[in-house]
């Protein structure tokens, strides 16, 4: 029976810190299992629910920069931002099933002004299963495209153009 | 109380009152397709989608009250309201498959100051897939549990105690 | 291929007509409203979710056509066959709101020996919200893929080419 | 910037641990990540969604007394097994919104022949948010009700009627 690491000195950030995965050589990682909920009646993951995946994925890599969805959306009212995702191309190459422990890995492909482009991928062990390409953007409360603040393209900057696992 | 109304002269809303559904002796029905997406690898409906099909058919009833989500927020700050489910006894006793059609039957069972339970059935043909009571309310933008405006119970009252088909 | 029929002397025949949309010059249109299921906290639709919209309209495309998911996974076990989506490139142009009615538009766009490409859009009114290009594929149990079946083919190339609403 | 134990000796036997969770007094503990995914236009997290942190509790609940749905459905034909709820009864006391940590915590309340309850909470913090009562049973490929294997009755029987954080 698994058990957390008892000598561990703060379970709790430890939790934390788990659950958003980790960034190596520019490129996040985050761990995930496939669930019942992920399924559909072929036998394979709903081929929507990988977005899902890859969500999380990109909602982890901002939250290890310090980038929060609510801190954004709290902001006075003429500030507030929300990231929406304008275009997406998805190659689903293999599939995942019931019980799998997938990695989610996102990076920085490019950078302008008002424009993040990431890479993904899903893999389960040496095999990719799913490779995206997502050009995300942020908009403010009446939908109009705002530029991505100087202390965010500066981290991003820093991890740009890594290598992800191809 | 909206009804199919077979004479209307523009299709469009037609198709908009054949999406909401009708009411027929107190009682809502919906019908509804099951896809891909509601299915999981036991090769049948998952069982959470089942909730999701309950919601349809709770949110089509109260538009052809002429209560809609979008107006309930869209109010002043402080008169805001949004419906929260409070309690849902859900018996799952027969399994919905791809491709199947269903129907949603969605009727108030009892209605207090500031509840409202409804009794909700999937069914496909005769069988009874999904029996449901929801104990649900309104709350204001604080949380705070509000009473049902008078209109809203005066129009309930007149459908509750219907009987669904059981 | 179905249409409303409104000399239909079965209303439940109707429904079901209804609920699976209908074909006009090539393009299938399948209307579909918003609950909230489909919306997340930024206030419209998640953008995963409108692959669910797309994944029924090309259910409903075929199901026109005669080709049913669950007849397809129940042919003798080496020739069952399963569509799958090889590769998707999304537009996300616009958002969609709860209480929204929705077209989802389906079209063949090109045909090879093992793959369909449909282009899709969905639209609320004259609004394209949004675009995609949806490369499927069927593969049999094995995971092998196999050659769209002759009148499939013939089906499908009477309709390709046509112009979908841009 | 989060980092896994770099000196863990197995790292992806660690991580798959991590993932599945632990069990504590007789109560499996799993942490959870709230996602875009998860929420609607209200703000908070949908309440259909809900059900799919609980599941993901049951399934490693059952995962860490070695109890894999793959495994079931992979045994010969007649003996194929699937699990399925039969009823839920699911307090929704307090929300949770984006961002926001979780822990499904999974106990068995009861055990008959071929049934098993389930209590289930979502905690955050000290707060509980979600309560439910869940009623699960296994059935056949044919859909008929099966006893519990012995052997996991016996495991079960070990923790059962531990108390759940109240």
């Amino acid at each position: 029976m698994a058990h957390h690491d008892e000598s561990a000195a703060a379970p709790l950030d430890a939790e934390r810190d788990a659950l958003a995965g980790w960034i190596e050589g520019g490129v996040h990682h985050l761990p995930a299992r496939v669930y019942y909920a992920d399924t559909d009646f072929s036998g394979v993951v709903y081929h929507a629910r990988y977005l899902e995946f890859l969500e999380r994925g990109r909602s982890d890599f901002l939250r290890l920069h310090d980038i929060h969805h609510t801190e954004l959306l709290a902001r006075p009212e003429d500030e507030a931002l929300v990231w929406v995702v304008r275009r997406m191309e998805i190659d689903f190459r293999a599939s995942a099933k019931i019980d799998d422990v997938l990695t989610v890995q996102t990076a920085i492909a490019a950078l302008s002004g008002a424009r993040v482009t990431m890479e993904q991928r899903i893999v389960r062990g040496d095999s990719i299963l799913i490779a995206a390409k997502v050009h995300a953007a942020i908009i403010d409360r009446a939908g109009k495209p705002r530029r991505l603040p100087r202390d965010w393209r500066d981290a991003f900057a820093a991890t740009a153009g890594s290598a992800i696992q191809t």
